[in-house]
């Protein structure tokens, strides 16, 4: 039976998830994978968690270098996020020989060619698979059970605050910020929901997935990306009347032009099997060229799913020593630079308030003619004295195109206002 | 760069995928996985099928001898299906020193453990993720990905033509009859459909899935079984008006008197995600102590999708030379053998033709609270001039219970006949 020892970095919600599995699947990792797996050292500048938490003495080290330079120690599990203390400590770990397992998507976002060449340089294992999607087996569903396929798509839920929160406003019909503030009691926002709600946690799983997908680094900074904060209930309703279900999807598509890159409010037919992905449920759908469609679901976060991740890692990398690493060379393409369509093709659902007069129909569609959107369905939704509202669905069209038309409308005098622009994906 | 070969043993549908997807992405395999794959042999007895194809006269093999003993071949790719001479060739395969790669439920189902042991006493891979659920990748979920989780449940839509069938006959109204006579036009039903609509493919692939969800090797024969060719319209129908969805799903169940595996017709609710698994595809669910639920859908047949599996056991292979077995011992929970419940716990729905007159439904309700059987729900849908049809739900009980309350309903002078008996899961 070989004996390992694992060093857990933050004792957060998700680093006592670690903790907990390792303690209560200890006998069951030894009769199932033949390993003698133990927690060795743990580094918290808490100490109030740590002895609430009943921590033994022996295992809490008072620094990182007590914990690289622990023999007992094989793999490092990083749980405390953001971008510094987390990156030193990882790279000590690297260059001390030890394997780590992080969760941590900013960091991977930003900093993750730069963890593997460190890696690579110390011969020793980097893993990531708790960094998006939580417990759902995404990163290792693209490296080792579809590394056969030419991926042509990937699109998902990949935030869980953001999906509580649509669903939210979808069923309840309540507004954005109502949602959110009772998000932010039950624990399932943070207390600055900027991360989630704008959009910028999607952006770093999106450019994880999509790097791996595609097989160029995909820099986040590059992804498009758009909030909920700005979603009206309203829109929600109408999208609901036409059959659409809205949602926050992270977007990756592979096209002879380059990558589309994106996270934004999404209208989706509610037959997709994304639909029906509630609360704070994940889930993501990926298009190979071999397999076609799959989709993955499950909790994308919480202490537990996003433990079961690190810890299905741990043990990976100690059956596997024999490390795979990403090895961007971004020369897929025959380029050395990833490249983007920034410019990028969608069909759109917009609200208008116009003039309740003869003509308006005839200006309006006028004004998308001219960039060359054709409409899929106009019709109007309200009425009341002097205005009334119409919603408009294009057929793919340039997002420029839509932009600049936007723009028309809003010089016209008929148009008072556009109140919604969501994009939809079938 | 590495050069490795492939031999593929039959090149029917799924051999045909894998041949496809290494000529198609030979390139893409280099550049992602840094690989210079090349089918070196192909082995079948069908010398039409490879003229037709257009295969190179020296790629092909007169028996297994000349492909186990030709040094370029790496990885032996078994696309037969069948025991023998599948068994054999892999044999010799193993013993050769290649690695075998299989989409073969049934031997898998039934030899897994010798095929181990002779892999294994010659230090050689035996991968088999194509054996189950075609292109999603379900055993390495559970092996490389949810092993960090004790696993109390798995269930599944895990065969593709009983489910064409049951959605068509679900969304139609159609007989059983005429829908596998569609779906054997359509070519989702083999001539000889036996092993589809009877159940045997489901109990062959839960057999491997729950023995690795399980730690214990599972026996496929000691798995209930039962198909869907009894089941009437007239049921689906009543069912759909009830809330629920009728499925063949095959179901492992973690107890701690045992393991309950069982493939059935199963109503269930219409927003249990596998509710909306349509047409062809599969879904699996997965329950683990850490992670919750995870569900996993895709294709579950076809060249490309099967192919898919196939391939990325290819390149696992290659990337991972470190090969793990199951090792089973059967000895998780101390014991040396596997324990089943074969009287297992579920909720029923049954249809029954009773007299219409008075105290017929006390009569019916006390024979089941004369064997325990507590109700959820008693509704009558027809009635004509002296019959009426009844349906009654139950809460949990024993599948014995169930069967003596039938037994004795058949006695009573008000029942007439019954006519379905559908199991119900939430």
């Amino acid at each position: 039976m070989k004996k390992k020892g694992v060093a857990i970095l933050g004792l957060g919600v998700v680093g006592k998830g670690v903790y907990d599995i390792f303690a209560k699947n200890h006998d069951y990792f030894m009769k199932t994978q033949k390993l003698d797996i133990t927690v060795e050292s743990i580094l918290d500048n808490n100490t109030e968690r740590l002895k609430s938490f009943g921590i033994d003495a022996s295992l809490i080290a008072r620094n990182i270098e007590e914990v690289v330079s622990n023999p007992s120690v094989d793999v490092v599990v990083e749980c405390i996020g953001g971008v510094e203390p987390s990156k030193s400590f990882i790279i000590k770990a690297l260059k001390s020989g030890k394997t780590v397992v992080t969760s941590n998507k900013e960091l991977f976002a930003k900093c993750w060619c730069e963890l593997e060449e460190v890696a690579k340089a110390n011969y020793v294992g980097l893993f990531f698979e708790a960094t998006c999607v939580g417990g759902v087996p995404i990163i290792r569903a693209l490296t080792e059970s579809m590394q056969g396929n030419q991926i042509q798509e990937i699109k998902g839920i990949i935030n869980g605050t953001t999906n509580f929160i649509l669903s939210k406003m979808s069923d309840d019909g309540a507004p954005f910020a109502e949602v959110l503030a009772e998000a932010q009691r039950l624990g399932y926002a943070e207390r600055n929901p900027e991360a989630d709600v704008e959009g910028f946690d999607s952006t770093y799983k999106l450019s994880i997935l999509s790097s791996l997908a595609f097989n160029t680094k995909v820099n986040y900074q590059k992804i498009y990306r758009e909030g909920i904060t700005k979603i009206d209930v309203e829109d929600i309703k109408c999208g609901k009347e036409m059959g659409y279900t809205i949602k926050l999807l992270g977007i990756g598509k592979n096209t002879p032009k380059g990558l589309e890159v994106r996270v934004h409010p999404t209208f989706i037919k509610n037959d997709n099997p994304l639909a029906s992905v509630k609360d704070s449920f994940n889930a993501v759908t990926i298009v190979g060229d071999a397999v076609g469609d799959i989709m993955l679901y499950g909790r994308g976060a919480g202490s537990l799913p996003t433990g079961s991740a690190m810890v299905s890692d741990v043990i990976f990398s100690l059956k596997h020593p024999d490390f795979v690493y990403a090895n961007f060379d971004n020369t897929i393409n025959g380029k050395n630079e990833t490249k983007y369509v920034l410019d990028f093709t969608s069909k759109y659902y917009l609200r208008l308030v116009v003039a309740d007069c003869a003509g308006v129909l005839s200006k309006i569609s006028g004004a998308f003619a001219k960039e060359g959107i054709s409409l899929k369905e106009v019709k109007q939704i309200s009425a009341s004295e002097d205005k009334s509202q119409i919603i408009v669905v294009t057929h793919d069209c340039k997002e420029s195109a839509v932009n600049k038309t936007i723009a028309k409308l809003k010089e016209l005098n008929v148009c008072y206002d556009i109140k919604g622009c969501i994009r939809i994906e079938e």
